[in-house]
């Protein structure tokens, strides 16, 4: 292949955006803020060079289409809004990859692939203005909870309505933005780790497996408070033991799991005082895995063992459901093209779960062959300003994700 | 002995006293309020029918002297004032039986008893108003932290000084309460049990072995905030998961200890999110023990303890201590006639430590030969409008408590 594609020029447009929309506490680009309408507005400007049509669909997204011989639909996923003090990369960086690789296939076919190209930036993937994640993709796929989302505020009591009014989209129609998927065959999205297992592996890049579903529970146990000095320690209904107990155990909940993770994110212990036995001692309970029985059967130990210790301190014990979401698995032929990609472009690929939810998750939801890749993050870590990725590395995950495309391109063509 | 004592008397004032100064909630008898005053003016009246000298000292403390042949004095307290919403009998059951052993005493010894027997009713023992606990006793036994308690405030912003002038006493001059200690050979307390420990063994009466010593410290777990859906369970620092495996371990410290007790009271978690490993964790300690160096030990092993599980989670510990009273240890002499007067009233004794402070280890402090009897709690608990105790119960424990004073009297005297 005689490509065209220039990653270089992919980190130079990454810096220039940095420029433009992030200050000494990172990248501001929140949706439906000033700063994202000048992201976006930068980005048509750099999309306007090709024989592109762009337009804003029913629910804000920005889709830009690259007409082909074909009706079907390649799409290219991302999202330029960040969260407050962001990362550099989160979101953008498969927007401009998208637009690089938008312009080696204009130039590699003279304006006319084989098939129809689109690039979408996703509006308002990380929810951090109204907090609710995904707005543009669920709307897209028609998963988006109405009812919920018309109640959404900001914190200066702005409603999402009202907010979607000021850049022109009327919130009851949103959902008419699912047309975008009907030729639709199959939707890459490239994005950068937002955790450490490229990093720990010492390789740049991962075909994603799909995105881990979510139990999210309230554990409450139920004890007495008693007198730290006269209660003997037998006698003692200790809220508190019992919902420590439950700490190490989801580890070896986790590990029996194969692949899952389990988190006690928070505790909060009544009466909370030195001198008195805890009473009740609420912890919360994140559990994720990519299986959906492996999932349950995590959440199904998780109940026992919270029975067993509570039963062993002579406390009781309440779960709530504050959450949950099924996996998203994404397709297996588009992984192996994934991971195909990654292994020509940089020798040794891997293949892992995406903990957090992206916007491909949506799209795989409403039946669209879906795939992510992964490229490394330095420090192990995203929604944060020292996010970053070496710049090899972006190099090379913007090669392999073109590879991808035109893998996918052919696989689509079959 | 033909004995005049008339313990039915004292239930008959115990409940006397309730309806003067209780609510639907309890006890109202919080020191230095008005229905404080209204109780001690009750007391006086009580008091007055015999021939005795009353007055109160320079910290506020009630003392009422039935001079007899010895200047040694007999000493016998507790205290009026309650907790708010307290129960019926915390402090004021060992004034009531006290005054009915101070009738007996003078009936039987036609009013010219072989030593000085003295009554006191300590004030502010609960330190409810003011957050600090044992004013009046420790005022006496000269162990008052001057700088401390001058600063003082209640939630309406009054200083203890200032509260303390309304009734009379000047705070700079509460030391020199000491004086009414110079003749004291023997001080005995009588006192609702405020644990469980003789309600669980079916004993109505127990002989105090002394006040435990407390260690009390806040544990502060430094781990790393990490991403609950992205972050391996092995690349975690969980600072919940260190603090949570030092539960279990105090229960196992204490029972090695024999006879000590450890409380983990509260949990703060930080960030505290359902969607992030636990960065900080900060638990109190609070442990309590009869035995210095037994309390020395426990306090060391929970160091190791946590330094261990610190060291197997990859995070740091750090702690501060917030508290610590060295045990008091009662006199063996007095705690043998305790036992003994017990084991002649209901044929069964026990004896046991006392996990609360009380005014006892205040005069044990100064250095006064000391000793407490506990009675029965029904429902194990104090501070508390359902505190407890059965009839019966209590006409043994003045029965007792007579008896003991009698032994003791006879102790001084040899």
């Amino acid at each position: 292949m005689n490509s065209p594609l220039n990653p270089q020029r992919t980190i130079a447009e990454l810096k220039e955006l940095r420029a433009l929309t992030a200050d000494e506490n990172g990248a501001q680009r929140v949706a439906f803020t000033p700063l994202w309408v000048k992201a976006r507005a930068w980005l048509k400007q750099k999309l306007e060079a090709l024989p592109v049509e762009i337009h804003t669909d029913a629910a804000g997204n920005l889709w830009t289409t690259l007409r082909g011989e074909s009706e079907k639909h390649l799409l290219m996923g991302g999202h330029m809004d960040s969260v407050p003090n962001g990362g550099w990369l989160d979101g953008c960086l498969n927007v401009l990859a998208g637009v690089e690789i938008l312009r080696r296939i204009n130039t590699q076919f003279q304006g006319k692939p084989p098939i129809t190209v689109r690039l979408v930036d996703w509006a308002d993937e990380e929810g951090a203005r109204f907090g609710k994640s995904l707005f543009g993709s669920s709307a897209c796929s028609g998963n988006l909870d109405m009812n919920e989302a018309r109640g959404l505020k900001d914190k200066d009591g702005i409603t999402l309505p009202d907010a979607l009014k000021n850049i022109g989209v009327d919130f009851e129609r949103v959902k008419d933005s699912g047309q975008e998927l009907r030729n639709a065959a199959a939707y890459l999205e490239l994005h950068i780790e937002q955790g450490p297992v490229l990093l720990d592996l010492g390789l740049p890049l991962g075909a994603v497996l799909g995105t881990f579903g979510v139990e999210r529970h309230a554990i409450t146990f139920h004890g007495q408070a008693a007198h730290s000095g006269s209660t003997p320690m037998n006698r003692r209904k200790d809220a508190f033991l019992a919902a420590a107990k439950l700490s190490p155990e989801i580890y070896r909940i986790a590990e029996r799991s194969q692949g899952g993770v389990c988190t006690i994110g928070s505790c909060l212990t009544r009466p909370g005082i030195v001198t008195s036995v805890v009473e009740e001692c609420r912890i919360t309970l994140d559990q994720r895995h990519l299986d959906a029985a492996a999932l349950a059967g995590m959440l199904q130990e998780a109940k026992d063992a919270s029975e067993k210790f509570a039963q062993e301190g002579n406390v009781k014990v309440s779960w709530e459901r504050l959450w949950q979401i099924a996996p998203r698995p994404f397709n297996d032929e588009l992984i192996s093209l994934c991971d195909e990609a990654i292994r020509e472009t940089c020798g040794k690929g891997h293949r892992l779960p995406s903990g957090p939810l992206h916007d491909a998750a949506e799209v795989a939801r409403a039946g669209v062959p879906t795939v992510m890749m992964f490229v490394q993050s330095l420090h192990g870590i995203s929604h944060n300003k020292i996010e970053d990725t070496k710049e090899d590395d972006l190099a090379l995950c913007v090669t392999a994700f073109d590879k991808l495309a035109e893998k996918a391109m052919g696989w689509i063509c079959k």
